[in-house]
């Protein structure tokens, strides 16, 4: 609605008082200008109004919101309950066109333009978090998983034959899985075990080792993975970057929730200057706090995403857009920064619990240089008693779930997993041979609190003083 | 909350006033009971307070929105913007877990039950159209095209040496896209054309041949199309399927718009009962009128919807889920069929104001048999002017959009399309060899109303006229 | 958000595509400069969206919408909680200032153009209605009764020393205390029955006779009520316009829900016509469905409005205003007309269902010619046992309450009311002088459907026939 | 919705994920139940989604949302504008019945029990402050001026002939139209001047010669305020209810925005306590920060509350009753004293900033001992010109509100003003008699941030220095 435009007549509002308002407007269609001109992340937050505002302006271009639309296809994006129509402001079209997800639909204005605005804001957002090498960034709406697997299948396409990837062992399902619902082989790469640090790191000479062994016509990519739980270590993703450079190979990475963590995206940049890094994929739920859906590709170069885009089949759902695109305007670059900040000095505060209460009850927390997101506390006096100890590992987890810690895992060795046929010894400690000791991952992401770092260890305290005497008796 | 639990005291309100309220509040507890425990769709809609008031309910039962929820994990669904949450109902865990669709989740009971209710009300929904051969669905939170892939990639698993798919042509890119995306090699396979009625029907002896040539173990499957645009019919899946059961061969079905349509719902259960088909794939936006972005995989066998399930890499959006149960509610069994019969009523009628149309212009519909949606109407007066006639009819398709017409397709000969390396020519006519000439197609799906048919044949008339006579000028 | 004035980069959607969207975005446009510079009524409803988006874009014009905006002063309009900014669409300054309903507020443009924007379309509705001769309405956030006393004070301090009220009796409490609240003293003067047709009219000679005895310089003025329970009459509006305007004496009239029916709207205009009515005053929530809480005032006069818009003190809710301009918008002019037609088409229905009833169960419906709305039936069978008649009255009430028929009153003869020191007897009729039987009176209002009327009679009979037995026993 | 008494099939949830949500979900009815049953506001406030379960849930208890309902009556709460319906949460019977505001509605329950809880919660609240003495809290959804009129009417039905109000004089229209719009007649009587600290106090002595002179039969009550604007002190209002006891007259208080200042509240109690207050009047929009249209009328006698709950003429609105209750719930006790103290420190700063700049500016602050809301700042410097002064205030004024400061009023001397026939001279400064120079009030109210105030003086600093320039020149 454009009030500027309209003869609003003195018996409705004084042109004095009216007059003072329409400056007021003009200063939020300015912004609304310098977002759709510049499509750069604003410096502060916009107001829930403002943000939805936007929105509802987006979903007035979609032909299925227009007033004389007369709908004879097959798809004319009506929606039949008014609750689902309103909590996707009108949004019906979805994202992408006839299998391409880049590409812009004549019957939705709107939602082509709030796909490409979401994906350049991210691309805005990621070059200012210093992946200054970026030239482009594609929301996928599927997990980070599937995502995985689609740039594995856009890479098949130009390598058909192609068929193993050389993949550093992390023991997360869905991580691996990426690889075998392309129907792709894996080649599993253990890895190190740091001594002194008793943490883990990337076998890279393992890694080209394999490739002179298995031949590189015969290997698609490498594929390495930044965040993970502690003890593992990201990937060594600069050498692992220099190797795909020399031999030519393709190369990605599984950047899960890497987003929020300085030392990472670093990496992630030296990597991307130094070697050569085809898509970088991150969870967007983690990374940006929206729910789970979706999943932020980035790459250097912009045919690469360009191909990607057009490798996925049919259209898809535009909600993941619109959740992010939400966020990212509701934070603003500034809000976003702060979510850093805090989360970085909550993962020191967690560290530094978490030394003294090792020193108090006896364990030690592995040393991860590379992790800055998990850490890991040992549990060794709940193996006292050789024959139980896996019930007290259990019944630790089980104690703290039920008094409402979640995301605190016990890692017991030992586990065996079989995915898709690939047997994992030891699956949780991402190396086959066992670690020394079973061990407790917790980690500080964005949104955690002090209070809830602090809650957390009024838990474990109490659990753990339970648990030592029953142990003891 | 529970009200029977708590002593109002009658400061607040008269207790005979409230008891007889609370006698009404139990017809509705008694409609939330039945559906949790009977997971049938409800035969008459629910208001939208009282399907919100569920839905509000289940994500209760998530962790994320515990009270004392402390999340120490590296995903704990914390949600940044309050529009985000709200659209969302306060769910952000997703569905599904370590890349099984079909998993429970420890942290989100909400989200777990919410997935599983959703399948349950559309597997009840599919036996009462009609397919009541049909044991389990499975609703994907994927583009139907990217959903025929997964399921593809889920057979590959089981027959990874076998990599060809037998595809009866139909020129619609995402489904095509489908094979190429898994990594797959199509074998396509020409519609007939039926010289009286002009309709293109499924060349059944040619896929007999082509697996006798090309020898069944290297062959994936069968991939048929129902819905699709006139002057194509159906493919014959009832004689697909007893082929791919009497050679052992998988079959996939793109039901895309299909469920809209009892004629196809009957092929469909009738070559479930004599033939084989593992997966049938419907879009939900298209049959259940929500906005793009899933699928519904339904099959006759529980194991083959579990296998599909695991298939998938990472935790899914339960967006998709959220729109289908609430759609679902809100329309009833009742109101479904309703939808069903109005469109039934409005194919009829489009069809005659079509023919009526034709008997004026000169012109033809195909008789499609087997489509039951869409019709065609020829276009020959506007190619009068052989070297014109382009140019004529990529105006009608100009002229039609801009008066708000979305969906009708002019389909001029000869165009030729590449996609992932294959040529079609004369893409949009379902064959190499050319139609005699060209012709516009529309459709009468789910949700369209007389009142726009009409409207659309005012349009229509008016463009003809004015079309005409510069053609005569 | 002004789309025309930003230059959309063709990289967040073809120029194109977005032309044919904001030429389709100018019709809305259009919508809402029609409805601002005419202030007329729209012919078809809008739909919601468009109702939010003008609602949301009148907010942005009130200074705590401003983004610059620094509140030095004891109101400021902050909102603390965001549900209640977002029920109330950030609207937080209510109409009016400084004790006048119709006087600009600087500081909200926004709830300026509000209040004056519903004001104008119900001045429209009841133009359009029939009531032709009004020329000026005024939404006032009180309830009927204090919209009516506040009528009476605001006469009242142009006749400071007439403190009478002739007031021609209608046992509905609100109505009645209007006058009390005032401060001022009621002349009540009771309807004459019509023997024949069992029903009660207005005592006109009643009326000249009080003015002539009492002095017309004593009294305030005359207060009639058109829409009643049966068997009463709406008062005789037209004679005592004569009466009024031949004596010089002002004359309101409560007009509480008549708005829905068209005899009465024709008897308002022709005593507007030939004789004098002051205000006419009618509830908002029985005429317009929305909840309860406001009140419509007419006039013929608009110095009457803006003498009685001054005699409020202080600034006003505006949450009415915005509620009628919602729903305003959302009927339409042919949505209240239909709404009209239905409700007319009812009454009539229900009046030929209690006819059938009384046929058979040997009771009877009074006649009232002039009362469109509600209708009565005897009770006389219920008073077989003289003892006993009052339980079984009350049972019968009871009964059709507890099976959900809201709104059906029993009136039993022999109440006596006191109010504000005023004796009633037999209240619920109308008149000290008891009717010959008790009765029960049945309305058909706006917005009820056939069903209901069909499932009250279906309730009735079992009622009926379940009483009937117990009395006969 | 009650899970525990629904068997969940394990298909839907395993048992043990179910479990542990329940047990979750058994803290939230915890909290539903504490309210209800100890009517007593939460410590913490509640998060949205539960105040939107609890309200959601009340209404449920309303006639008009049982799913069985068939209405007959004239008034049934339909709602026509899904938009309306869905913003009152379905709540449309409004509260009261037949003109008691405090009476039960037997058709809503739900409506009668969200009014009631509402006034316990404030009555608990204005205790907490310190306002101990207080029995009843009546919320009445009429601006505070009308609700002042209605505590003059309803002293008014026990005084009759008691007509004359002794108002202690304050320059804010709509309290004393409360008068005027009662048909009273008040008797001004005009503040002291306090030479030293320049500030305004209530003349007591000249309050007891009225009573003298004037009878105290035919005086209504005395009326008193508390909040205002600077230099003018809060009435003195221990001394005026200690004379209203001895006199045995009533006394209302007009409390507008004084629950946010300590002091006031202690002055409440002590007077309350050592003399009479019939009626103390607030807004709620200004003292609990929610839209305007409300006022909370506090008694120390139960009693005097029903008198005034049926002085009001028929139902009222609910919506004041449920953005209180929204309101109170999210703050909970410890967001509404957090706001207090952030009030408290932010007038200081005001107070501490302005005195800065009256040390530059050559001006001074009026000393009000009895006012720690609103301050004032001498504008003499603005008057070096005798002739062209009137200018310089008005365009301060102007300069101040076009760049966004609103709410700071700037009180030229010599306007008079009439109201309903009383001038007053002077007008804005409380006073017949003319300060000696004019002045600029300022106020630090709940929400305020120190941001602001902030930025208030760099705007301030600004429109000085320019005008000061001008002045000069």
């Amino acid at each position: 609605m454009n009030f500027e435009d309209i003869k609003i007549p003195g018996k409705l509002v004084p042109d004095n008082y009216l007059q003072l308002s329409l400056a007021a407007r003009r200063r939020r269609q300015k912004n609304f200008k310098e977002l759709l001109e510049k499509r750069k992340l604003p410096e502060h937050g916009w107001k829930d109004e403002e943000i939805e505002a936007l929105v509802h302006e987006l979903s007035t271009l979609d032909s299925n919101n227009f007033s004389h639309n007369i709908g004879m296809g097959e798809r004319e994006a009506r929606i039949a309950c008014n609750l689902v129509a309103r909590r996707h402001y009108n949004f019906g079209h979805g994202i992408g066109r006839s299998g391409d997800l880049l590409e812009a639909q004549p019957k939705a204005a709107g939602s082509t333009l709030l796909a490409n605005l979401t994906n350049a804001l991210l691309l805005d957002l990621l070059q200012t978090l210093g992946m200054r090498s970026c030239r482009g960034c594609l929301l996928v709406p599927m997990a980070t998983g599937m995502t995985l697997s689609l740039c594995l299948l856009a890479l098949s396409k130009q390598r058909p034959n192609a068929r193993l990837v050389l993949w550093s062992r992390i023991d997360q399902k869905s991580c691996f899985k990426a690889i075998t619902v392309a129907g792709l082989h894996p080649i599993i790469i253990e890895t190190l075990l740091l001594d002194k640090e008793q943490s883990l790191v990337t076998d890279v000479t393992k890694f080209r080792q394999e490739i002179d062994e298995l031949g590189a016509e015969n290997i698609l990519c490498l594929y390495t993975t930044t965040s993970c739980f502690a003890p593992r270590n990201s990937d060594n993703v600069v050498e692992l970057a220099k190797l795909a450079k020399q031999m030519a190979l393709p190369h990605i990475v599984n950047n899960a929730y890497g987003l929020q963590c300085e030392p990472i995206i670093a990496q992630l940049e030296k990597a991307l200057n130094t070697g050569r890094i085809d898509y970088i994929v991150q969870s967007s739920d983690k990374n940006l706090l929206v729910p789970v859906g979706g999943a932020i590709v980035a790459t250097r170069d912009e045919a690469m995403l360009k191909h990607l885009g057009s490798s996925y089949a049919g259209r898809a759902s535009s909600s993941q857009s619109l959740d992010v695109l939400m966020t990212l305007l509701s934070l603003g670059r500034s809000g976003y920064e702060s979510l850093l900040l805090e989360r970085s000095h909550n993962f020191e505060y967690l560290q530094h619990r978490l030394q003294e209460f090792t020193a108090q009850a006896g364990e030690i927390v592995p040393q991860c240089a590379n992790n800055g997101i998990s850490l890991a506390l040992t549990l060794s006096s709940l193996c006292a008693n050789p024959g139980d100890h896996r019930n007290a590992l259990t019944e630790l987890g089980s104690m703290l779930y039920t008094r409402g810690i979640s995301g605190a895992r016990v890692v017991p060795p030992g586990d065996v997993k079989c995915i898709d046929g690939y047997e994992f010894k030891n699956f949780g400690s991402h190396r086959d041979e066992q670690l020394k000791v079973p061990y407790l991952t917790v980690a500080a992401t964005l949104g955690v609190t002090k209070a809830e770092i602090d809650r957390f260890f009024e838990v474990l305290h109490k659990c753990w003083d339970q648990l030592s005497k029953s142990n003891v008796n």
